[in-house]
């Protein structure tokens, strides 16, 4: 089956959530790496407990809440603007280098983002990184109330672009959203970007497990979910490649 | 309104899953209290995870898969009958030490567990404790193939104990479970077994953030969900004056 369309999620995928700890970095120093990774574990962890609760809430909201719950687990009060600028910073991330080149040599797919985050966030995101110029649709949750990896989420693949499933290469970093994408019957391409031996190198060399280290490994590594996406790579430039193999 | 039901979360709540703590660090020599820490947080992620995409699984499979995610991980290898002992000690967790003098403080109501662990699971750790002797029922989410917080889960009080919500009090360390109770509409009583000056404390004194401080942290402090126990407490020993304040 051709490869018709490819469909990326945003954070951590295109964008490097990390690109936070600047600014966390800036208002909290040498907390800023340590934020940028509770805020991230609390924010999936409530886009899955609010779906659960069937309590939808608007991703900004749910930035917004992750982020004062990882400031007052870690006992810090943000000066008056501070919290806004780390906001802010959520529609201003870096795109990874080999983002914006590897958009243009998959021209002749359909490309899109899949994405929790909300239409007003992204719509910001896309514009500020220039890529609303390569992208044919930017696909928010919002429309369907419930967050990634509930099935509905990925429904609005081919709602919006018209591409049936087996069509479709989904595209993402993260483990639970390669899962969620497996079994709802995209073909999926995990994108490993920490490997495992340098997690358990890490270990090796310190006082057993370092904080950010652990952090790290416990979003970046292949969840056990009995799901296995159809393809593992190391970064979006070997997308290219990987699709035009996938070719009948 | 009066409480005719108290019931419990059994993991963390009224069992310490930390106890397999002694298990782990037997097996894996300086590395016992993280493989519980990081294990904790992927089994609870899988529950979530799995509802979501509706793959339901079995709790102990669940378990099993979040142990096996957790070595690989920490780069560690289990060696033959080191994971069959630490998964048996599942089914033996220590009780909190004021668990059994609340229960029987608080036998003028029913009471009962309502947890995620699967019917077998529950039925050997409520034995093995000698807590079969004082509950009236111990409730397994497994008929309802969702786990907590889905309010599916929350229903099976009223339909094994005959109590509605607003005539019983919920109690959980959980905070994520604490507002998925409350959510569905049960009074619900928190157990906050670390206080957020501890943990802060924590930090000062340590080089920023110690792993293990961070991630007892994002496990036992108030989620930001929007949601408000009716009651903190912290300890189970506070419960029976709770409840009869509770009385019209």
């Amino acid at each position: 089956m051709t490869i018709k369309a490819v469909v990326f999620d945003a954070y951590g995928t295109l964008y490097d959530i990390q690109s936070v700890a600047s600014v966390t970095e800036e208002a909290f120093p040498s907390y800023g790496e340590i934020i940028t990774q509770i805020w991230r574990i609390k924010q999936l962890e409530y886009t899955w407990l609010r779906s659960l609760m069937r309590r939808h809430q608007d991703f900004s909201v749910i930035t917004e809440e992750s982020l004062a719950y990882t400031l007052r687990v870690l006992g810090l009060k943000a000066e008056p603007g501070a919290f806004a600028r780390i906001m802010e910073k959520y529609l201003h991330l870096d795109l990874y280098p080999d983002a914006l080149a590897t958009l243009a040599a998959l021209r002749g797919c359909k490309l899109a983002i899949l994405s929790n985050g909300s239409t007003a966030m992204l719509s910001a995101l896309v514009k500020n990184s220039g890529l609303d110029r390569v992208l044919n649709a930017t696909i928010s949750v919002d429309s369907k109330k419930i967050f990634k990896p509930a099935p509905d989420a990925y429904t609005l693949i081919e709602e919006v672009l018209g591409v049936p499933p087996t069509e479709v290469l989904f595209v993402s970093s993260n483990p639970w959203d390669s899962c969620g994408a497996k079994s709802f019957g995209l073909n999926v391409a995990w994108i490993e970007r920490v490997t495992p031996e340098a997690m358990a190198l890490a270990c090796v060399k310190s006082d057993v497990v370092p904080p950010l280290t652990m952090f790290k490994a416990i979003r970046t590594q292949m969840d056990e979910l009995g799901l296995k996406p159809d393809y593992r790579i190391h970064a979006l430039s070997e997308l290219p490649g990987l699709v035009a193999a996938h070719e009948p």
